[in-house]
Formats: C-alpha cells, structure tokens, sequence
C-alpha cells in the first residue's frame, strides 16, 4: 500500500438552472490538488497554496480538505492519519465548488492510500460533511460531480443515490466576477415555499435537459437552462447577474444560468462554439456593472483522479 | 383525398409521479375510435357509442372529439366539415385520458381527411382546447402521448414544446375503481404553493426516471415514481389509494401511482413481471375501501393511428 499519494478534484457546477440541489457537472479545470502522507493519527494540514490560500484555515477541523478526510478515516476505521498539502486551483467563493473540490480530493486521499475501500456513495458523504461543516447545510450537487465526473443527478439524499451522465462534447464559459458570495447567504435568502407552476417549470426544464443530454441535444439543453425558483431569489446578490447571463446569450451561449448559488454565472457552447467571444461579453457585462471578472473556459471533466502514488 | 377516415387514440397516464403536468404514456389499449366523414361545413356528432357512451354530450360544442375537431378545422382554414361516429373505449372520469382520447382522434380524424397539414403541436394544441372546455384548465400532459404515443415530457406550454421517448418494454397495470373524479375537482384541491423542498425532491426523481427511461432501467424509472406534491393533495378523495399503491408494490410492480389526477391507480412490471398477480392485489385493495374496481393489463403504446381511409 501507498505512503502517500497526490490527487486532483476538479471544480463543478451545481444546479445549472432548473435542477437546483440536484444537479451538478464537473469541469476539466481548474482543481485542487491534495498531497496526502500517512501518519500515526488524525489529520494535520501542512500547506495550503494557491489561489485564495491566504483566506483559507489550517485548522483541519475546519478546512474542508480536513473535515473531509477525518470523516473518511472515520468511516474507514483507519488505524492512522494523515497530513495533507493542498494546492487551490478553484477560486473560493466563486460559487463553482471551490470546497467541494478539497473536500473531494481529501477524503479521496484518504481512501487511495488506506485500501480504497469507500464506495462512491461514501465518499461523497464524507465531503458532504465538510460541506455541510463550512456552507451550514448539506448539499451534494457539488460533491458528487467533482467525485465521480461528467453530469450527475442527485436522485435521493436519504439515502444518497445519485445518477452519472457522459455529457456530449461542449465548452463551458465561467464568468466569476471579483465578488465573494458565501455560499450560506446564497442559501438565506432562498424562499421555503414556491408557486406550483414554478415547480412544475424546473420539472418540465430539468427532464428535457437530462432527455437532451442522452440524445445529445446540446441547442435543447441549453435552452432548458432555465430556473423559475432559485435563480430569481439570488439574482439580487450579484450586480449585473441578468446582463451578463443575456450578454453570453447574444455572444452566441446555448444558454447560460447562475453557477451554484453564484456569484459566478456560467455559459455552455457547442465544442466548436466561438467561447473567446462569449467570455468577453460576459467579462464586459460585470464591467458594466462595476465589478472585475475572470473567466474560464473549459470542456466538463472526469472528477477526482490519482495523479501519482509513492 | 380521403372521404372518409377511421381512426384511433389511446388512453394516457399522466404526471407518472413526479412529473405533475409534464409526464405522460400513451397505453396500447384501451383506445377511442372515430370515424369522419367529410360534409358541408360544421361538426355533427352523429352516435357516441361504447364505455360511458350515454354520458357523453352529442352537442359538437361540448364534445371534446367535437370541440377538437372544430379547433382542428379552424387552423386548416378548410372549407368544409365533418360528420364524427364516435366509439369510446376508455371510459370517462378513470384519470387514463378517457376525453383526451376522443379530442386527439376528433383532431387527428379532421387533419388527415383535409390533407395532414397540421403539426403534431397544432394537433396538440387543438385536443389541448378542447380539454380546456371540458375540464376547465388546460393540460398537455394527456393530449401529447395520445398523439405521439411512447413516453412524453412537455417541456413548455407557451409555446409549445414536448418530447418523446421510446419507453423500453414494460407492463402497465391501471387499477379502475367505480368512482367517477372529475379532472376539474382533482386540480381543486392542488395547493398554489409547495414546499421547496418537495420541489427539489419532484425534480430530482423526474429527471433520474428520465435518465432511467434512456437507459433502459425500469427498476430506477418505478422506484422514482415518487411525487411529493399533487398525490398526497388529491389522495384524501379516493378511498384506499395508499393502500392500493402498497398492494401493487408488495405483489411485485416496480412502481405505482397515481394515474393523472385519479382515481385510477397505476403501476409499472418488467415485461415478464406478473401482472394479473398486481392486478389481482390492486383491485383487493379497492374493494377493502369498498369500491368495486376494474383492471386493465397493457404494455405503452404509439399513440394515433389511422385504421382505414375510404
């Protein structure tokens, strides 16, 4: 068995319009990487580097690399621990899984060097805890693309069952503006209650974007990219939000929606798509509104990888 | 062209679950069937005969193969009418479809016999008004199936959009009780506002039975058939529903619901899964609640169909 093994957790974009705590698609990049050495007990966080490092605690009961792979020794029933160097591709804040991706790849560290043994399902529970630990509510629309790759829906959270897609070729544009929007705040000001036709809306959208992802409709899926609940409640926290999702649009975009619960809003394209264009166009509407954005184009992605073991 | 035409539209489960007016399937059987005739101008009901015959209005306007029929003359702009036998199979007030069976071949019937230029949403949206008429909203999630026929999400109602799928193989049990619910008093008691998270939950196991449609996996598609929004609503008025839904679940089926808005109760087997055992529970569980109950067995369906021009 390994003494230590580096892995990557890409990040992810959760509920891409319609399919709000249920569906999630992992990005081929950016990620973080996690270093994980076996030691005598618990976990200890040597580094943290990269992009918004500064911001982001050593303390391993409450850094979601940590959280998560605590909970995974847990569930292993490892006689050992582990210290951890974590390397942040994944801006935090962004609203495109920045946490979920440490947490992913900690716990994934976890079980690459103690046997392997988690199932899916557990693993996404153990970075499902750090999240719940860091954003106050568990969710598992980020955890479990960045695990397992591709598009996924969540299908149940009790017990956790959830559903992989291959996507079809595609080019993803991020515009994550210079806005941090804790994920908790994006949670507040959701409603409890809905219209009935809002929810029969996401029904109708969602189901016609998972029908348009398996006869590989790229046009039809993003035009169902369309919320009726979450979408409006959050729209208020970011300055700019519907210019910049109708500017992707006009640039070209086959539809474009808030990532997660934002402040990031994301746009999708057919693989031959002019993405330089809409990313301009995207960057230039949060300019308008006076924030500075970056912006990221990417194909979806394979989820958690093992990178090397020694 | 045609003088005269003979055709037939089958009976439809709606909502399936979660999919609360997006979701519906068209059966194999039973199915209505309407024979035109070409004639002056207008729409005359000449006989209504079969299941529930005598409590089905004869005035064209308040038909719903009448009401459809016109809506279908008017958008051909035909100068002519037609004169409609009309043999009903699928009888009124069960939730399978029974008058968007009559409005989809009343529709169907006048298309083919002035020259078939409609498109299936203007089929659609002809059968839809008449369905507006008589049940008092309008609904597509019957209309649409009986068209098409297979497995049919309508995406949007203004305008228009669905989309089909081919079921895999299957065996449909529907569960008939002796109590006439009008469509109009099942959406009465619907609440305006639902809970988020019964929203979330509606959109999570639609879209999973979507995917599980696409992938052949019939055990997912039934155990998804889960709705936490107009079932529960709508249970209180057909006696023993739970207990139905049970039954069919313990005698093996692996998914039951209720059909549209009730009373029918509905559930789902394997090809070679055994159906008169399911049906056999099902209608034991209606006469527990003291209502007699009929059954049918019939695996999906295509939908309209011409079965002779003269």
């Amino acid at each position: 068995m390994s003494k230590m093994v580096k892995v990557s957790a890409p990040a992810t974009i959760a509920n891409l319009g319609p399919g709000f705590d249920v569906f999630g698609l992992a990005l081929s990049h950016p990620f973080d990487v996690v270093e994980a050495e076996k030691s005598e007990g618990g976990v200890e966080i040597l580094e943290v580097q990269g992009v918004g490092a500064q911001g982001i605690s050593k303390d391993s009961g409450k850094n979601s690399a940590g959280i998560a792979a605590s909970e995974a020794l847990r569930l292993i029933g490892a006689a050992g621990g582990v210290k951890l160097k974590i390397q942040k591709g994944v801006k935090p804040g962004g609203g495109i899984g920045s946490s979920s991706a440490s947490a992913v790849a900690g716990a994934g560290a976890v079980n690459e060097l103690f046997g392997g043994k988690l199932s899916a399902e557990q693993l996404i529970e153990a970075a499902a805890r750090a999240e719940e630990k860091i954003a106050g509510t568990i969710h598992y629309d980020n955890v479990t693309p960045a695990l397992v790759g591709g598009f996924t829906i969540v299908t149940s959270t009790k017990p956790l069952q959830f559903f992989r897609l291959d996507p079809p070729p595609m080019k993803v544009v991020v515009a994550q503006p210079a806005l941090e929007l804790p994920t908790a705040l994006g949670r507040k000001v959701l409603p409890q209650e809905v219209m009935l036709k809002d929810a029969v809306a996401n029904v109708a959208k969602a189901s016609t974007m998972v029908a348009a992802l398996n006869a590989g409709d790229l046009k039809l899926f993003g035009k169902c990219m369309v919320d009726s609940i979450a979408e409006l409640a959050r729209a208020p926290l970011i300055p700019g939000f519907f210019d910049v999702k109708w500017a992707a649009l006009e640039a070209g975009a086959l539809g474009a929606a808030m990532a997660g619960s934002g402040p990031s809003v994301f746009a999708i394209l057919e693989p031959d798509g002019d993405a330089e264009a809409v990313a301009g166009a995207m960057k230039e509407a949060f300019e308008r509104a006076g924030l500075g954005c970056e912006t990221i184009i990417t194909p979806p992605g394979k989820g958690f990888q093992v990178l090397r073991r020694g």
